[in-house]
C-alpha cells in the first residue's frame, strides 16, 4: 500500500504516475521509490520546468547573439601579452599559496561514458610511460605546489582539494583516493561532496521512471555545485581553514595548472572577486563557448547559441571578436562564492536540452528507448555566476601549455581523446627538456629536430619510406614525461638536463631519469 | 654478356656492382636492366650525391635557424587584413582568367601510399556524399572558374591543367581522366607530363638495386618538376597559349581554390614573379614550414630545420613571429618560370633524407629490409626556386576556407585525413548555406544552431545521452556539399538557399537541390 501522503502529494504535482508500478514492486523496491521520490520537491521542480520551457521559447530579438560585445582591455591578462608581468603573478600567487589561502575545486561529476568507460573520468589512464591516472597527475601537481610556496617560504602550507562528485562517481572515487594513499596529500585535506540530481522530464512536464520502480535522475549540472556547497557546508570549511582563492576545474584536462599561481597572482592584483581562464577561439566553427558581455555583464555564450555571423566576425587585427574560448577553468574569491551560494544561486536559471530518454511507458509498462527527443534535461551552469561579480577578469593562455580535454575514446573521433591528451602531454614535456638546454638523439646519436620527421618505423611501411614525399611525416611525438613531483610548469629543469643527450621514451620522476635502452628493440 | 661500354662506365664511377647479378637475368630482364641503366647519368649522380652529402654535413654556425627574418609588411598580403582589397584583386584574376593568361600546374606525382592505396592520390574518395575524387572536384572548379570568367567578360576562356605525374602514376592517372572525359574538360587543354627519377644510394654512394634486374629508383621530390618541365617543353607550351599566370599546388588538399582568382590578382597587382600562399601557423609545434627570409633572400624553412627557440618566438602582437605555414602553393609568372628551367634548376640543391632503403644484398644475393636508414634520398624542393625571383609575394588565407591536407589513413592518425578532409568541406559548405541566408532544421522542424551539439545518434548512446553532461557534444558537421559546378568559394547560393530550411544531407549540385527525405531512418 502506497504511502497516502506521498501519493497526494504528486497528485497535486501531477506526477501521480511515478506511483502507477507499485503494486508490482517488492518491499525493497519500494522502499527505495519512497525515498527517492520523498526527495523530489514536486512543486519547485514544476516551477523550475515552467520557467526553463518559457526560457527555451524566447523569441528571437531576446536572443543573446545580437546582444554580444567583447570583452574590455582593461579585464583582460594574457600569458602571452604580459609575458612580463608573470614572475610578479607568479610570486603572489605562490604567496598566497604559501599561506595556506588558496584552494582547489574539482568538477569530477561525470563518468567516462564516451569515453567508453564506465568509471569516474579522473581515474582514467591515457596511456603515459608512467600510467598516472587524471587524478593522480593533479594530486602531484598539489604537492609540487606546495613544495614550491614552502622552499620560497620557508612555511609548511596546504592546497586543500575539495572535489565535487556526483552518485554515480562518489564511491569509486573516494574508493580510488583510499586505494592511493591520497596520492601523497593528507586525507583530511581532499574533501569530497556529492552534487544534487534532477529528474528528467517529457515535453509534458512528466516525470520519468527509468524502470518500473525507479525515476530518470541525471546530475544537475555542474551549476549544481552551488547548491551543493551549501548543502554540504563547503563555504564554512573553508573559511574555517581561511582560504580566499579558490581555483576550479574540470577533471578532464590533462594538462590544467591546478592552483596556477599566475592565474591566482592575476586575479588578486586585479582584486577579482571572479576570473575566466581563456584559450584563444581561431575557428569560427570551433564548438566552444566564449566570454562576453551581454547587456553589461559578463557571462559565457555557449557554441549553440550564437549564430555564424557573429561567430565569424573579426576585429581588425584579424582575430575573432569573440575569441575567449571558455575552457571551465576559474578563480574565485571566498567572500564571492558565500554570496553566490546563499544570495544568487536560486537566481541561476536552468538551461534545458532536449534530450532522448529512455522511459518505461506508463500504460504499457514496457522501457521505451527514443529515436527523437522526448524529454528534456535541465542543468545550471558553472559559469552563470560571472553576472554577480562586481570585479569580474580574463586571463588567456596558449592550449599548448594548459588546455587538452578528454573527452572522446580514441575510436570515435580524431580529437580530445586518449591519444590527443598523451600526445600533448609528452609534446609540451619534450619542449620543456628543450628549453632547460636538453636534447634528444635518435638510435645512432644524430640530434633529433625539435619538430621531428617521424617515419612510422613498421616494417611494411620500410618500402614506402623510400617512396614517401620528403616531406611526409607521421606525427608522433618524441616520447616524454617529467613527474609533477619534478617540475610543476617546466621549471628547475636544467639540473637534470642541460647539455645532456637522451634517448626517447625519456621519464624523469622521483626516482631518477630513464630513458630507452640502446640495445633493446 | 653485358654491354662493354656500360660495364666500363659504371665501373669507372664505382657503380659496377649494378651488374653483379647480370647472368642471373633472362634476355627480357637483361634488357630492362640495362636501359634503366643507360638512363642514369652516374658521373653528375656521384657529384650530387658528394655536394649533398657535404651540404648534410654542415656545421651549426651554417645553419638556417639563426638567420632567419620575418617577411616584411610590403610583401604581405592577407585575406583577413585586406578584405577590402579581396573584391578588387578577384576582379583583375577573373579578368586574367577570361583572357586564357591563366593556367594550373598540379603536383600528383605522389600515391596514396600513407593513405593505405596503390594508385594516385588524386583518384581518392573521401567518402563526401557525391564521391566525388580528388581530381574530379578540382576539375570541376576549373570549370566553374571558367563559366564566371565567361559570364564576367563575355569571352570564351581556357584554363589549361598541366599536371606533373610520376613512373608510378602515369598511366592510372591517364586512364583515369580518360574514363571520367577529362571531368567536362577539354583533353587538349589536360597536359601530363612526368618527373624523372633518381636512385636511391647507401652512405657509401653505392646505388642500390632493389631486384637482381632493377635499380632502387624514386622520383626525385617535387623540385624536379623544374626539370620535368625543360624535359618536355612545358614552358614554351604555356607560351605558345599566352599563358602569363601559373598557379601551382598539390594534389592532395580538399579545400584547394585552383586558379584561385584573388591570389592571381594580388600577385598580378604586387607585380609579382612569384608567390606563396600561407596559413597561419599557431602552434610552435606544427609540422608545418614557415616561409621567411634568409640573409635577405626567401625561403622557405622546414620545420626540422628551426628550433624550438626559433619557432617559439613571438611578435609584440603575441602572434608566433614565423608564422607564414607554406602549404604548397604558389603563384608563377611564366618568364619566371622559364629562367627557372633554363637558367636557375642546376643550382637548386639536393635535399638529403637518411632513409631505409630496402636492397639486394650483392654478396648474398638476398633481399634487405633494414630497420635502420642506410641510405639516402636526395630531391629538390618545389619552393627553393624563390630566392631566384625578384619581386616575391606571400598571401594568407584562412585554413578552415583553403586548406585541409589528406596525408593519413583514417586509422594511422587523427589528423589530414579522410575524414578531416570530408568534414572540412562539409563543413565550409555548411557555412556557405548559412552566410547565404539559409537554415538548417532537424526532424522536428527546428532550427539548428550554426555550431550544433550532437549527439552520436546510435541506440547504444541513448542511455549516454541523458546523463552526458549538456554542454558535451560529438562534432560530426551538418552534412552539406556544394558541388564547384555551382559555387566556385561560396558565392551565387542565394538564388538557391536564401530563407529556405533544409534538412541535412544537403546537396545542390547541377542537378539539383537534394536533401533527406523526412521519413527514411
Amino acid at each position: 500500500m502506497e504511502p497516502e501522503a506521498l501519493r497526494r502529494r504528486l497528485a497535486a504535482a501531477g506526477q501521480g504516475h511515478l506511483l502507477r508500478f507499485w503494486a508490482e514492486l517488492d518491499e525493497a523496491g519500494q522502499r527505495a521509490l519512497c525515498e527517492e521520490l520523498q526527495s523530489l520537491d514536486c512543486e519547485a521542480l514544476g516551477a523550475c520546468f515552467r520557467r526553463a520551457m518559457e526560457g527555451a521559447g524566447a523569441a528571437d530579438s531576446d536572443k543573446v547573439d545580437g546582444r554580444m560585445e567583447a570583452l574590455p582591455r582593461a579585464v583582460l591578462g594574457s600569458a602571452l601579452r604580459d609575458a612580463g608581468r608573470l614572475p610578479e603573478w607568479e610570486r603572489e600567487g605562490l604567496h598566497q599559496i604559501s599561506q595556506s589561502k588558496v584552494a582547489v575545486l574539482l568538477l569530477a561529476g561525470g563518468q567516462g561514458t564516451r569515453l567508453g568507460v564506465s568509471y569516474p573520468k579522473g581515474m582514467y589512464d591515457v596511456g603515459l610511460p608512467s600510467h598516472k591516472t587524471l587524478f593522480q597527475i593533479q594530486a602531484e601537481r598539489i604537492l609540487k605546489l606546495q613544495q614550491l610556496a614552502e622552499k620560497q617560504h620557508g612555511t609548511k602550507c596546504v592546497i586543500p582539494w575539495y572535489i565535487m562528485t556526483s552518485g554515480r562517481t562518489m564511491e569509486s572515487t573516494k574508493e580510488f583516493f583510499l586505494k592511493h594513499n591520497y596520492f601523497g596529500l593528507k586525507q583530511e585535506n581532499v574533501i569530497f561532496f556529492q552534487q544534487g540530481m534532477l529528474p528528467a522530464m517529457g515535453f509534458d512536464g512528466k516525470i520519468f521512471l527509468e524502470e518500473k520502480g525507479k525515476v530518470s535522475m541525471a546530475p544537475d549540472g555542474n551549476g549544481g555545485l552551488y547548491r551543493a556547497l551549501g548543502a554540504h557546508g563547503i563555504v564554512e570549511d573553508m573559511e574555517q581553514r581561511g582560504i580566499w582563492s579558490i581555483h576550479m576545474y574540470c577533471v578532464d584536462n590533462i594538462l590544467v595548472k591546478v592552483a596556477d599561481p599566475r592565474f591566482i597572482g592575476f586575479c588578486i592584483q586585479k582584486g577579482a572577486e571572479c576570473g575566466a581562464k581563456v584559450v584563444e577561439k581561431t575557428n569560427p566553427m570551433e564548438p566552444v563557448g566564449v566570454v562576453c558581455r551581454v547587456d553589461g555583464m559578463y557571462q559565457v555564450v555557449e557554441y549553440s547559441e550564437i549564430s555564424l555571423a557573429t561567430a565569424q566576425k573579426r576585429s581588425s587585427d584579424g582575430r575573432l571578436l569573440f575569441n575567449a574560448g571558455n575552457i571551465a577553468n576559474h578563480y574565485l574569491s571566498v567572500p564571492f562564492l558565500r554570496d553566490v551560494v546563499n544570495i544568487h544561486e536560486p537566481q541561476l536559471k536552468h538551461h534545458v536540452a532536449q534530450k532522448k530518454i529512455p522511459y518505461v511507458d506508463i500504460t504499457s509498462g514496457q522501457l521505451v528507448k527514443p529515436d527523437k527527443p522526448n524529454g528534456i534535461k535541465m542543468e545550471k551552469f558553472v559559469f552563470d555566476i560571472f553576472q554577480f561579480a562586481k570585479q569580474f577578469v580574463v586571463y588567456e593562455v596558449l592550449r599548448e601549455d594548459e588546455f587538452s580535454p578528454l573527452k572522446n575514446a580514441d575510436s570515435q573521433n580524431g580529437k580530445d581523446n586518449p591519444t590527443t591528451a598523451r600526445h600533448a602531454l609528452m609534446s609540451l614535456h619534450h619542449c620543456w627538456v628543450l628549453n632547460a638546454g636538453g636534447h634528444f638523439v635518435d638510435e645512432n646519436g644524430t640530434r633529433i629536430p625539435a619538430i621531428p620527421r617521424f617515419t612510422s618505423g613498421k616494417p611494411d611501411a620500410i618500402t614506402a619510406d623510400v617512396n614517401c614525399n620528403l616531406k611526409d611525416a607521421n606525427d608522433l611525438p618524441i616520447q616524454c614525461e617529467i613527474s609533477p613531483l619534478i617540475s610543476y610548469g617546466g621549471e628547475g629543469l636544467e639540473k637534470y638536463v642541460e647539455n645532456k643527450e637522451f634517448h626517447a621514451p625519456l621519464v624523469i620522476d622521483e626516482n631518477g631519469i630513464y630513458e630507452r635502452v640502446k640495445n633493446s628493440v
